[in-house]
């Protein structure tokens, strides 16, 4: 959930809010299982949790925002590492989005919020904000591996989980989820490592 | 155009339909600019060039496929360099790149045909299409580097071009254009040098 979010849900107090927000997470959740990407609507949600439309767009500015909620938590198994090597914290990372999207229904409903972020601003800024908040996150590795020593000072971590983010998202636009693990490994090395020959 | 409709257009013979293609081109140019991407359809090429849909089709297997060529056309001048380094060669194609994208019409473009990927399986078949062909393209930079002694013989060029376009294709599709040099800069130096300190 966004920060404002969170705060528009301090705001009017405690247990009750988060029961409500949990409840509409869990309609929403079902909602996107039985009717797909396209049938689902804040409408739909607000039906289900038997709760107002008005309530569910004072956590959730758009419908764009409650759905990434819901792919977020439907992604909890993506793993964030820590073997101690930038190389290995990355490509186990990347692997797993990989397979997270592949594997589960996770990447067409990814794939479906990218598309719609093209066509609606809303759905665009959802995104935006989205997106920011996962390189944050995923820059953590590398935040831990300048801690380390390992990779220099002056890298910036959120670029770095940019670049491997992005690489794993045209994979998934284009269709190459089915990409083997030595390519990827090769792809992750180049950043680490780099493909200029070492004199 | 893709090299079966190259082959299907030399089959029903020369010179005439090489202008027929050009006049098709040129008509679909004029739909777009037009009708916009939403207003764009074979129907209203078929009419403004006075050809048959069936005659389209035969060159372009979908309205996708017809619309990659057309904005491949306007993308002329995206800047293959030959500066003898690949970071300056790498940064500058990137460069231009981002540019086109957020100066011309083409970023709008190109993120509707993304859009339209997710959603449509021709559509999808020939994203895949044109993508790898631009990753071949690119690659080409990357090729002269490994002639030149510059990049490890083992390094795949169509794999580096991937992860260049890979992020300026999430820049462009999370409205972050706006980037400054110095940022893609260091995103292209860590693909050449890496991001590990040097031991």
């Amino acid at each position: 959930m966004s920060i404002e979010a969170e705060a528009a849900r301090k705001s009017i107090g405690a247990k009750r809010s988060l029961e409500s927000a949990e409840a509409i997470l869990e309609a929403a959740e079902a909602v996107l299982i039985e009717n797909g990407y396209s049938g689902f609507s804040i409408e739909a949600v607000a039906r289900r949790a038997r709760a107002g439309k008005p309530t569910i767009y004072r956590w959730w500015p758009s419908k764009t925002a409650l759905l990434l909620e819901v792919y977020q938590r439907q992604k909890r198994d993506i793993t964030y590492p820590d073997t101690g090597g930038i190389e290995e914290d990355l490509f186990i990372f990347a692997r797993s989005l990989f397979a997270q999207w592949r594997d589960t229904p996770a990447g067409d409903i990814f794939r479906s919020l990218v598309a719609e972020a093209q066509q609606d601003p809303a759905a665009a800024e959802a995104l935006a904000e989205y997106s920011a908040g996962r390189r944050a996150h995923t820059g953590k590795l590398i935040e831990r591996a300048k801690a380390r020593g390992e990779v220099a000072a002056d890298v910036d971590p959120s670029q770095v989980a940019d670049m491997v983010s992005s690489y794993a998202w045209v994979h998934l636009l284009t269709g190459r989820l089915d990409e083997d693990e030595a390519m990827l490994r090769r792809a992750i090395r180049h950043i680490v490592h780099g493909i200029a020959v070492r004199r």
